[in-house]
């Protein structure tokens, strides 16, 4: 099983500084500006003026904005040049998958202090374009030369879900409901709205059973970390050590229809098997979670993927409260994807955001989870063609 | 000087495999089968059945071939999924940057068996799309959005040079002539002609002084390299092993118009400064070395940045043969960008090839450079506002 993680990490990494700008339909800023805002707000929470390396999670700014060579981009106007900066896509696990590289840097010895930055800027082009950009993220050849798109794949999967397990409409309605809640207290949040079941329902219908409410929205936003060895990070900071205590990465088929099941997300499973290892944790120990609710059925699979919940139960659950800010293990506490808004490439690197703030105790009243010490982000690309997962531990 | 490397490298890491198709105009062959080529042939060479992580090195997929998530696509059809795949983009130096980030994902302990594919289908647009595709490694709003192409970038710092240094003509299509002689001794080579200097200067104008002979072509290939532990490459390997012994990475302004001299490339001589320094080496150990030659004038600006003749004489060590085949320092003898091709994405990675090729004594009879112990790789994205330079070692 190469799968799964025997090695040993040469050095511990600690976040130490972390960023986000207010999300939103952001026309009068644009990508460079995107990723300036945030990279400086992470800057001045570590309390440093430089950083050795920067990472640049973004998905597809040469098909949303012409613009590719962010890596050149981002230390230039940062303010950072001449330092190095890399860009990494993994589609929407584009910045969970730019943290994990940025964690295995740090723990290289090759820098010291390295800044992950996740952006997209997603509203420069009509609804049309959007939608083929962030289908690039399928298969080309064989998924959107049909003419699927991804409500429409999501939506297959939802329907298998509730055919196989009984899942049902109010069930993943739940889903928006709940993010929607705990984003109405987020001040960084696009949609600061309640909603309700009967309204998630009776939305515009995207792609049966989805509706306009099921599916998290186009967004411009970024939001930056910084990493460094432990050791290094005990000389800088005084504010409560995250030091990032498992990582998890896997792929599955880029096809939905190639996989032998629709109703699992199985490079989650695995990601998650890895960061349990490496962390040695298991998931009882997880005391809160933000996950990949690009649509409400993804949270539901993806709450059974981490092994929260049995399979198929991940509905029934998400109903009785288990994911609540006052549950069990409260999910998507930031308001998640549905919420919060999905600027594809800045979301994995939003999540670690959340989750250093909740490890810190530095979240909004409302929604501020009770003894976060132990936080897991799961982030995915596609139909859940990649998966990265991350565990972070208050020290 | 946050860009000088002062850290250190806590696993020893080895290229053990490689692998490289022929480069041209694959019209019958996808992005996908690209990758699948390189990276089974890497693979057999290695002599191994499995990796645990693969990068690629890509620069735009999506505007060449709308297909993102290079990342899923790579593991599932080269048969390793689920292992996980990340893409890493720096322009043209796309290749380079995946890399070194394999590179640290290995040192970092975090897997033990990394594949890198680098690979770019640029015939599948027309050349205008191309042209644009390729521009978004510049400035979009303040450079392109003025009408400035690469070319037209790159000619006004060969013009520069030429009044500063007093370059000339002949010097620089020296470059061209050195390159397509080594070239045509390439098995895999896009272009195996042999041209003069006065073809060079006669052919049809691309942005003055630059002709068409000048400049690297529009390509579709991939390259693949495996790297793993030094411990690891001990027990795997009966071919020389050859370590990774220093790797560099430096950022300039994206836009050319913001930096005081034309006629330099500092990230260049910032990497190159970084790699010399964890190799312990200086350019005059260096037997031989693979370049960013995609414009003749390049290919004498990165040798100046990289030390192997002093500022402004690049052009008379070209024309003197320092660079030959059988000169003191060869410099492309795969044919270089100019003339194996320049996938952009593939070209970094092909360059690593190319120095283990050269390092195990298995480069083509006529172009395989002698005493070639210690290569060294320069791979550039935009106008050299990124730079990523590596040297390995035969052991």
């Amino acid at each position: 099983m190469p799968y799964v993680w025997l090695g040993e990490i040469m050095k511990d990494v600690a976040v130490i500084g972390i960023g986000m700008n207010r999300w939103g339909e952001l026309w009068q800023k644009s990508i460079r500006d995107l990723i300036a805002e945030s990279a400086l707000l992470a800057l001045e929470d570590a309390g440093i003026d430089r950083v050795e390396a920067m990472y640049i999670g973004c998905m597809s700014s040469g098909l949303f904005t012409d613009q590719e060579h962010l890596g050149a981009i981002a230390p230039d106007y940062t303010g950072f040049c001449p330092v190095p900066g890399t860009r990494v896509e993994s589609a929407c696990a584009s910045g969970g998958a730019a943290f994990r590289t940025a964690f295995a840097h740090v723990a290289s010895g090759l820098s010291d202090i390295v800044m992950v930055v996740g952006v997209e800027k997603m509203t420069d082009v009509d609804g049309a374009k959007a939608t083929f950009a962030l289908a690039t993220a399928a298969d080309q050849e064989y998924e959107v030369y049909n003419g699927v798109t991804f409500p429409g794949l999501y939506a297959m999967m939802a329907n298998h879900h509730m055919h196989k397990y009984g899942t049902t409409r109010d069930q993943m309605a739940q889903v928006a409901v709940k993010n929607h809640k705990n984003g109405m207290k987020n001040e960084l949040a696009q949609f600061r709205t309640e909603i309700t079941i009967e309204q998630v329902k009776n939305a515009v219908m995207v792609a049966d059973p989805l509706t306009i409410l099921d599916c998290s929205p186009i967004t411009d936003g970024s939001a930056a970390v910084v990493l460094c060895s432990m050791d290094t990070a005990k000389k800088l900071t005084k504010k409560r050590l995250v030091k990032v205590v498992g990582s998890g990465h896997a792929s599955d088929t880029i096809q939905l229809a190639q996989r032998s099941d629709f109703s699992s997300l199985k490079s989650t499973a695995l990601a998650a098997q890895q960061a349990y290892k490496m962390a040695n944790r298991k998931p009882a120990d997880i005391n809160f979670a933000e996950v990949h609710d690009c649509f409400t059925i993804a949270e539901i699979m993806v709450i059974e993927a981490l092994g929260f919940v049995e399979a198929g139960k991940g509905g029934k659950a998400t109903i009785d409260g288990l994911t609540a800010i006052d549950g069990k293990i409260p999910v998507n506490a930031s308001g998640g994807l549905k919420s919060k808004g999905h600027p594809v490439g800045a979301t994995g690197v939003a999540q670690i955001v959340e989750l250093v703030k909740q490890i810190r105790g530095e979240a909004e009243p409302g929604r501020q989870v009770k003894n976060a010490n132990i936080g897991l982000a799961q982030n995915m690309g596609g139909s859940g063609a990649s998966s990265v997962v991350h565990i972070l531990e208050g020290v």
